[in-house]
């Protein structure tokens, strides 16, 4: 049987060209891209092509277009907007249990394939956490540990699983590490997590799982299935 | 503070609004849309508004144009069709992974959670697939093998798990079970897995988890880690 050849259209051209650069990072999150004239000299497409490709850039999330201010970066990936699209109509309870599972699975593929270098990157970010706790500094702490459990994800070596992982959790970290009572709680749970990746002990990094998600759902949802 | 209201688009409204008739099911996967003139009435809106909709629900992937024969329904969902677009760039193991980490968690809850129409349903799922297998029907067989695992994630009622589990795997599994040696194994599995789901021994169910996820792993990738 023959296939047919996909023939893409100038507007899916142009929107998978400025999905890529924002996907590489030429444009960032926040960044203003450059004005329509600039933009249709570089992609050789007339006004009406350009335009419709940003509509359906900002439609998926991508963009987001500011009348009489210029087009921003809104999301480094359709994944991303989309995955925040869902997680906004998600119970605190449903991305919890998700986390867990793919929390699990991050650190016992951590356990096989860890490299020195991704251990002593976890350190540094477990003592910035110590150390804001110390200072009280709140924020700080919160940036930290969701750096920590980031580059705990990026050690699976697993490209679909740190997609989802960094696409579905930020807020909700962030939203959890903000209890001041996490804190003790977390800073205790690091080293032992981080030790049982270093012995590439995969029962116990699992454990040390078990138990934040636990604590995690204690704080939030004092009532429920712990 | 005061928060500005969100106001939406003609374009957008009529964007979610077909979303919203996919997602219920007023048209399904392979639909026909009724045509321009028809829609335009249904909506209240031109000509330009709708096709602008249409065409921004074609790149995300929910709606194909034919041309010459119509718009039809390609997907039920904006996050169905981004991860079906991210799933096919991701390699076999990668996704393994990731559906080792929902399944786990996907036959704990279930473990919990599950009522007795779940069970019945996912013995007579687990016998078609033994009935299957006798009549050396393969297509039927990997139909009913996906039925029966959507039945267990759907007894974790998270349903953002479920969401995640249709979109991800449905590819993987039928191209994992149109292998005749995993027939057997699958079959003497299912038993076990609806009999700790009906005990509510997660640990079994667990375990069994990680036995046909190991099968898998070693029939796609026979020279890889296990």
């Amino acid at each position: 049987m023959l296939h047919k050849l996909q023939k893409k259209t100038l507007v899916e051209q142009v929107y998978d060209q400025i999905e890529d650069m924002i996907k590489n990072g030429v444009w960032e999150i926040g960044d203003r891209l450059p004005n329509e004239a600039d933009l249709m000299e570089q992609f050789g497409v007339s006004r009406n092509t350009l335009r419709e490709a940003i509509r359906a850039l900002s439609h998926v999330g991508l963009l987001e277009v500011k009348q009489g201010d210029g087009t921003f970066v809104l999301s480094t990936s359709e994944l991303n907007a989309v995955l925040q699209k869902r997680i906004k109509s998600a119970a605190v309870l449903e991305i919890l249990e998700v986390r867990h599972a793919l929390d699990r699975e991050a650190v016992s593929l951590a356990c096989l394939r860890r490299t020195e270098e991704d251990l002593l990157e976890m350190e540094r970010f477990r003592d910035q956490c110590f150390q804001f706790t110390k200072e009280s500094n709140l924020e700080k702490f919160v940036e930290a540990d969701w750096q920590l459990h980031q580059t705990i994800t990026a050690a699976s070596y697993n490209p679909l699983l740190i997609d989802m992982y960094a696409h579905l959790f930020e807020e909700i970290q962030m939203s959890i590490t903000s209890t001041t009572e996490m804190h003790d709680a977390s800073n205790a749970g690091h080293t032992d997590l981080i030790l049982a990746i270093r012995n590439q002990d995969a029962a116990s990094a699992v454990h040390c799982v078990d138990m934040y998600i636990s604590q995690f759902k204690q704080i939030i949802l004092p009532k429920k299935e712990g």
